[in-house]
């Protein structure tokens, strides 16, 4: 048994986490720290079974998947892909796969979830990170280390904050699209989908859909198709 | 009611916020997190009475406000509103109207204020923020989301740091200033009265009284008169 | 007696603080809400014994550290040294003078670390700093105020994350190395030794041991060598 912050994971709920990364490895740490479930072990296409990860076993691959939530009574998975658009794709399978199973967020305890701020299924929020009140985060999203949703903001399905990632108030950030590291959106802006707006950048103004933009200002310097690699 | 973190709203002073927008419905969750304070409702000149935000009705307009203090046995205010200098102006009014009204501070339980941090009356610090050791907070002040002052460093009235907005240690920001999201003061910058500094700059140099500036390094781009938009 | 959260000093081991600067300051406040250390006082070569920080007096200089040792039963030390190289020579003195004083850490209880993070002896972590499970941070490092170190990044010995700066996962950052407030190294980037990163700047590629570098994207500007002041 890994170490962990749980007392009594007899009587919680089991999840697989799908993925192995350093990625998987910071939502490991955020769900043992919530304690709201008990990880029953891992997924991945490119490992063992047995193989271990902070003490968790792969237990199989995807194909395995509807045995697994047999064996080990699984009622929930999170998907810890850290590229938006192979994120999307992963949980589309599980979905087909296992329909009964349930995608379910992971909220470290040293972020901060202001007041009617919504958060979906599948979303994982990172330690320092803040959601300010009414800003309304989709369903498979990633606000990483210490990125900060301002009041009012909304984030597509499968949309990121890449670590200190900031917006203003009133913003959006359309589906599948990045946000990289250290980025910013001044107040009001809006972001197209399968955009990536590069590390360190300052969006002054809006970015339209499949572009990929950088600098501060932040401009658009090529297209991109859903899917490409981020930069 | 609202949901709200308060147990004991009977025991509490009963306060009104004026503003109702974005930036109020932030520093509505912070008091409510922070339970010292019964928010009776909201002013705003724009809006009728009765219209609600996050559960709080507006109770009227400005005029109003020396009967609301009786009615509503009003013992503090505290002025929500994101522009510096409209701030100031609307403080000095309801000063004027209301003589025996306190402009109280609202801090988020996951900001940090440092030992001997002073932050003065009418402040709000939000989710994430830190003030550490010996800095000097004015009255009315704004630290946003995820933002830093460091050691040491005194902001003058009615300054404010944007949303991730850092300064290093012994650093000046003199009153009415902006420090935009995400911009950043070395070590022991001055930055004069009245300046904004735009989103994502690196300020390596003092700044003047009633500039506008920005860049990695910062630059003056224009002058700017007090109450002048900010960029 | 300063104001302090510590209940019962008379069971802690005592500590000294080497240096008395706003660092300083920013670590006694750390070490006070952290409540595992006893502070006996203050070292600082160019003060007069006596003489005050926020309520701990100059107990003398290095010269008097044996005598010390004895006099006030110091179990350890922390070097509140900001510059990286000097802290590194005094770390080094203190340890001939009195090899068996234990440099401890300090660690806001408002950072978070991460599962499996390893802490070196005689590193501080400011509030509102992240580091991410698997990393690794030497000995005598800074995470300053809210800065991150994301998952398996390692910090080598005497370097330091700056206000805010941050880092993708998997980065390595040499030994002496000073990643500036606000500065930023996308995933998987490589920092020598000795090397400093200048504020708000953006590494997108590795950068050498011993240069100088800044911007975004961050180039090399020049060289440095061993303990040259940073910019």
């Amino acid at each position: 048994m890994p170490n962990s912050l749980q007392e009594n994971t007899e009587a919680m709920d089991s999840i697989v986490i799908i993925g192995s990364s350093g990625h998987a490895k910071v939502i490991i740490d955020i769900v043992e720290q919530e304690g709201r479930y008990k990880i029953a072990g891992l997924l991945d296409l490119n490992r063992k079974v047995g193989e271990q990860t902070l003490g968790y076993q792969i237990l199989g691959r995807h194909e395995d998947l509807p045995q697994l939530v047999t064996t080990h009574a699984l009622k929930g998975a999170i998907v810890a892909i850290g590229d938006n658009f192979v994120r999307s794709k992963v949980a589309v399978r599980v979905k087909e796969a296992c329909p009964s199973l349930l995608f379910v967020s992971a909220r470290h305890p040293k972020a901060s979830i202001g007041r009617d701020a919504s958060v979906g299924e599948g979303t994982v929020i990172m330690a320092g990170a803040t959601a300010n009140p009414c800003s309304s985060i989709g369903r498979f999203c990633i606000l990483n280390t210490n990125s900060s949703l301002d009041h009012d903001s909304v984030m597509g399905d499968f949309s990121s904050l890449g670590p200190r990632a900031a917006t203003g108030g009133n913003c959006r950030i359309g589906s599948y699209s990045a946000i990289a590291i250290g980025a910013v959106l001044i107040h009001g802006i809006h972001i197209g989908e399968h955009t990536v707006l590069g590390a360190g950048s300052t969006a002054l103004r809006n970015i339209d859909s499949f572009k990929v933009a950088y600098g501060t200002p932040a401009k658009v310097v090529r297209d991109r198709k859903p899917g490409d690699t981020y930069l």
